[in-house]
């Protein structure tokens, strides 16, 4: 009996569309001929479906999309200073709500340097990191507020939202990633100044390492943090820290690795009970979009993730082998869209 | 009549004393011959006072370096996991408890690649900017607080306090800084997640832009702000932004710029009613502390800050070209913490 999979795809804006087709393409040719069918289901959301409709993300749309067991993400986000998506908030009103009503509460975002990408460092050496970002709590919670805004006395607070139940499941995530790769975990924090937040954070991980003692545990503070993620790279192996902190992390990995252009993220709810959702964690760049200018690795090394997460392990293994063989032999030829998937998905059964 | 400047010196901890006492060597020559004369308090502050009486900083420390003109620290902490400092937090106590008792609203920040020193980026271009840190609000105000702590049922929740006063006010001071150098200011914040904080920040600047039609101004998200910090940091000119985030870049521009060890700051009262306080942006390095190994370079260009926000300019220029000139000699001879002083102070009034 063949295994389906149904899967929500989310092209999104900008060059979300184009860097999600390649990336169907691959994840089709990397399960053709094995005993798993994917079923998609196409939805059409972010600032085009918001300036067609009016709508971010109905109840509706939600609950047909959590009925899915994995959801494929291009990207969202409609051109910088359009007026009329001034107040919409396509970030938090999408993808925040996706990551949050989903409780997405690991977003995993590895780093490599792969051979043949030049690093704008120096001397990156050999950089193989995980970032593991906690990824429904922290300062994302959306519990700010103002009052008297516009006038002189405005005051604006946000608040940063940390609970044991939140923290610990995340951590023992990130024990689990670092036991079973090269034992060394990290958490990133700013506990001299956010005392309250980083002593819970800190308190979680001393417990949960109880459980680990094959795991090396250190601590940084988040400033230090992007010292060492420049001047010695190679010496992470998982990082575990929160939202904010998370998403400052992960761009400047992306950055020190050799582009954001192949930065593969899950969004992963580890339960089972919601569906985990994969995405590139560069933007919608409309910019370029529509000419067959974008990358899109950073989608099919997310189509990775998503095998990965699937229990697909062989498929995803060939994928990421097809990824780096590719990048191994970029010489700097210019090559659409298309044809970089289309020469990906060929090295796949070939 | 000569002029008296009263100085507040907190060498602190660790390499702090040795590299405070390079600073002021560089800074009685730079000030040698003229009509300037600096008058030295020295208060005993750090994980060290805390150690032998208990006292992080008492009522009447504080009153008493309030009534200096300026100050000028060294660096404080103590051992990190000395079980005797777990309770303290030197950080919060004290370099904290200065700059929001002394109302330094301002953390100044400057960020050069000295020729000579290479920076870790394989290409980081001529990069000269300089980071407006606000220094008394935001997530750094200790608003936070936690229940159930040590329960599986806590919550930590940390408050970023954002004031339209305490925005505007840095704000006018980073387009004044702008508009006396390359005319380029930029807004770093995190507008889509932090909504109301970030609008706060947004709509003040766009307001105080008005004022400055010769500055060009321009917006990035954190995550985005570390990625042009790495592939194009000669880019940019003025940052400004919040407490945490400038906390966070001054790191990475550190980093950027080719080491820590050069990065020197100022905490500034630009109002003048309380005095405003210098410092180096390295720790206290306890690991070297006592074996000359440090480098003065970072505390000596913080003399450069204190001389310039005094205004003594000739001055000020004297002792950043004596640095320059030092930097662009070093051939990798090992020096010990007073030869680097010595001959920086030695081609001043050369
Ligand atoms: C678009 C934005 C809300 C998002 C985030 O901050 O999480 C993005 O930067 C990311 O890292 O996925
Ligand atoms: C020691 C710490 C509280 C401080 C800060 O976060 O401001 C330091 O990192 C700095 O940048 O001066």
């Amino acid at each position: 009996m063949p295994r389906t999979v149904t899967l929500a795809l989310i092209p999104g804006d900008g060059i979300g569309p184009e860097v999600v087709a390649e990336a169907e393409k691959v994840l089709d040719r990397a399960v053709a001929g094995s005993d798993v069918v994917f079923e998609k289901t196409r939805f059409q959301l972010g600032a085009g479906r918001f300036l067609e409709t009016g709508d971010v993300l109905t109840d509706d749309d939600l609950e047909a999309i959590s009925r899915h067991d994995a959801i494929l993400l291009g990207a969202v986000g409609g051109k910088p200073g359009d007026p009329r998506l001034k107040d919409a908030n396509i970030e938090r009103g999408l993808l925040l709500k996706l990551r949050f009503s989903l409780d997405h509460y690991v977003n995993l975002r590895p780093t490599r340097v792969y051979p043949g990408v030049p690093s704008p460092l120096r001397d990156a050496g050999e950089v193989d990191f995980l970032v593991v970002r906690e990824g429904t709590e922290g300062p994302y919670v959306g519990n700010g507020g103002s009052i008297r805004q516009g006038t002189p006395h405005e005051i604006a607070n946000e608040v940063s939202v940390n609970t044991a139940y939140g923290v610990e499941r995340v951590v023992r995530f990130a024990f689990e990633k670092a036991a079973s790769r090269r034992k060394k975990l990290t958490l990133v924090h700013k506990t001299n100044v956010l005392v309250f937040a980083g002593s819970l954070w800190k308190r979680t991980v001393d417990a949960v390492a109880a459980d680990y003692p094959d795991v090396a545990v250190d601590y940084l503070h988040v400033d230090a943090a992007t010292i060492f993620l420049v001047t010695e790279p190679a010496k992470f192996d998982v990082i575990v820290t929160d939202n904010l902190f998370g998403d400052i992390l992960t761009d400047l990995a992306g950055a020190i690795s050799g582009g954001i252009g192949l930065a593969a993220s899950g969004n992963i709810n580890p339960d089972g009970t919601f569906p985990s959702m994969f995405e590139p964690v560069h933007g919608s760049a409309p910019d370029i979009a529509g000419q067959q200018k974008a990358d899109p690795t950073a989608a099919i090394l997310s189509v990775a993730l998503l095998l990965d997460h699937l229990g697909l392990a062989e498929a995803a293994t060939a994928v990421t082998a097809a990824v780096e063989a590719d990048i191994a032999e970029r010489d700097g030829t210019p090559r659409t869209t298309a044809e970089i998937g289309d020469q990906i998905a060929a090295r796949l059964n070939g």
